[in-house]
């Protein structure tokens, strides 16, 4: 029998009780107002349209033009997608479950990753990262047969473009016409159409924006950071996620969903186990 | 030496293949169009703002009056709340862990519970029982009443009513200015306010609506189904989490958030432990 | 043109710097050793069984009989059941998205709630509430008639006996078979063998103990808090899903879960919209 | 007023019902039993150890030595580490705010990242990767002097070595004792011993292998794939987070967890929004 002892002589420095400050540029809490980047929010929640507040939210700034109505358009056409999209089956499953709503909404939120959802951050940091280094005057259909032809060498796929289902993408197409209808389609989403360009000399086929490359170009040249991409998606399905939710939790059966599949067995055959006696 | 094998003539059946149908009243997707609740999302998104979507996708029509704005107003008023939201604080901590944007927000929306941001869908569902009983020509202060005294003698606390912090929430003074303004407060927001009326009477206390309160009374009155109370702070507050997010993940350091708190230890002292030799 | 402005006058107070102190009794760390319930972690690690530490971590104390090992046999149990179920299904639908091994296994213990995973949990409360209450000669027969019966006078199924699939439930053959040999099983299990009687002789049933019913008795048995019934299920299950995350990202497609099901749509028929010009 | 309508040509295909067959090489489940692997998990679950099932779980086969205990040490010696812990710190936010075991549970595994439990993965790829393409015969002190300096010359610290509270880490140094008494440690061990050797040349500083250095090195030898190096921590992990909830839940106060923190206001100053009437 032996005995196992802490070393009584151990250093043993209770940590001393630190300063517990946390630093943030969003927003600050009063009795009387929160304001949200300096504004008081429910004056900006009265006066602007919930758009306006996204863009204040993660610019910094309100818009001084249409940016919030594109933002509203944007967040609209995502919104949905039906069961098959990853997310949506997830949030079902753990509805099903008897988790509660927060649960499900959660686990449909990490399913956007980057196969899901996650198209438009990879494209709109290619696209910022693009432009970042190129001259003013740059000839964006020659940057586009370069970006092009370095993602190929690399053997990767151009993010945003082409869509397995949607052949064209209709959103894309109808938000590029909105956004060009409002004065913000800028240099990114110049580029990105000369990327569509390059893309169809290079490979020989039609690969539109989809509306994962859309938002890339769309949320650049409104200058937000491409690392919002895969949150605007985010922001706009958590609606979507909700009504299919609620559909399951009142319509549902308790362990209900996903319907029952074949499993097909690939392993090891049955073999025995044996014991000491 | 034993063997422990499996019966042989164990029963083996394959299940055999089910099919693989699910069901939604929610969407259709085809190639040219997606259509959410029988209208092209594309035109809807042009149409309408996205206050009119919400309402769309989570009642099943598009709102006749003012209540897609007065959804915008809500949602923009719950967006942020600082860092000691706990929401906000479990985004932050799991992004500084150095995991994806979609994971850091998840873990933030899987934090409005029932005690945080659960108090809208706690009270929408006394709201809604309460006048689903109630004749036409009940008497609401009558009616709220009973509502408060069911409650005390449960030793339960009405939810919705007071805040800690913000007394009266200017958040709720403002948003049921603007359903009155629009006309879309009415038999659940009148009910609310009589229940402010009844704890003043019962407890002597001056408990008016918070932000959860007057979200529970409008939903309700917009016909939305309480079960949905959660959700629309849901929906708003993952913008804010996505700014925090942001935020730390461009700001903060790697395994910098939450400030290292002192632990105070209140377990059983240090002991050995035996081991045979 | 109207301004709306924060009132100038409002009272702002900066909230003060709080103490920063968190309290638990589970474990202190020092620069030397980490110290659970008391005992040196290092220790304690290499003399005992990792049930003999999940019994610590959970009960405060090491166990004194065979109670580690019964928990291993337990968690081992435990450990998979294949894709159909929910948990596993969500984990692989997030990690074929492309977010991370933490994600996809988040997800699936997140759809680990009360109709997957929580019978236990369920049964044994009602186990343990039912004894609490009663007197130590009590005939366990009749209390388990008593239970039975107030359950279904509430339409209420009793959780944790009975399996659609198993019938018997080996795992819970054999759970109970070393309990008994290794003197675990007590007063908890005797009203759960009880009980099935009592559903036979209520129901005419034969609905025997199921892997969530024989954990509910011996947990309880061993002293653990019915509260920790879905997590010892967590635990044991975390492994399966880590498995199955692991083939997903090695072997499966990016996007390639779930299958696609065909979707039945059960809602309203196109329709258009109007907008104003 | 324009009325915008889908085309009512629009092709409409109802996609056609897909078979629904998912694939492992993990599990098959029976009526009569469920096989993990090919072995009859009820009793592999009586003959073995959890660390046994562990590895036949991720590894295939059953261990022929002392791997299955070996891995019980290491997870015993990760279970815990107080509230710190980021982890952990997310899992009682998100107890404390109401939603169910699964869900704070959950949000603790979704912050073990890449800078909180991720040092394992990072390492255990670098000693994989390093030795995969190494003759071998080779000099594993100049192989270590190579992975050091290439590291170096990218700005990449090396993850597994050091660690910013315990100096060395008494669980590395167990760890690593047991795994050279039980004949597991090899190559990749002694790959990480030499890293601490070509550390301490280049850096002048002496970076013993902590417990995520350790288990890179262990189970690297044991024949884990790299990509399993967080999910071991995870499995550990979530014992640890379900002993904090449940405390949190018994003990703490709904919304009682983090405490308060000051905040620090570091954007822009109060302004006024404008708007039209």
């Amino acid at each position: 029998m032996t005995i196992l002892t802490s070393n009584p002589n151990a250093v043993n420095p209770s940590p001393p009780a630190p300063p517990c400050v946390v630093s943030t540029a969003i927003s600050q809490v009063y009795p009387d107002r929160i304001l949200v980047r300096g504004y008081n929010l429910v004056d900006v929640a009265e006066a602007r349209s919930f758009g306006d507040v996204v863009y204040l939210l993660l610019r910094g700034e309100l818009p001084g033009g249409q940016e919030g109505r594109l933002i509203e358009v944007m967040l609209s056409m995502m919104v949905e997608h039906s069961i098959n999209a990853p997310s949506t089956h997830a949030a079902r499953t753990v509805a099903a479950c008897g988790s509660p709503v927060q649960t499900a909404v959660a686990a449909g939120v990490s399913a956007i990753g980057d196969y899901h959802g996650g198209a438009g951050e990879a494209c709109a940091r290619i696209l910022q990262e693009a432009l970042a280094v190129a001259p003013p005057d740059a000839d964006l259909d020659a940057l586009a047969i370069q970006v092009v032809d370095e993602a190929r060498q690399e053997g990767q796929r151009l993010p945003g473009f082409g869509h397995r289902f949607h052949n064209p993408d209709p959103r894309a197409v109808r938000l590029l016409t909105l956004a060009q209808a409002w004065d913000i389609a800028g240099r990114h989403t110049a580029l990105a159409l000369a990327l569509v360009d390059a893309l169809a000399e290079r490979t020989g086929r039609s690969l539109p924006l989809n509306i994962d490359g859309a938002l890339a170009a769309l949320i650049s040249d409104m200058g937000f950071d491409w690392r919002l991409g895969k949150g605007f998606f985010i922001i706009a399905r958590t609606a979507g996620l909700l009504a299919h939710v609620h559909e399951e939790m009142t319509t549902g059966k308790p362990f209900g969903f996903p319907p029952r599949a074949e499993v097909e067995y690939v392993g090891v055959g049955e073999r025995g186990v044996e014991i000491e006696d």
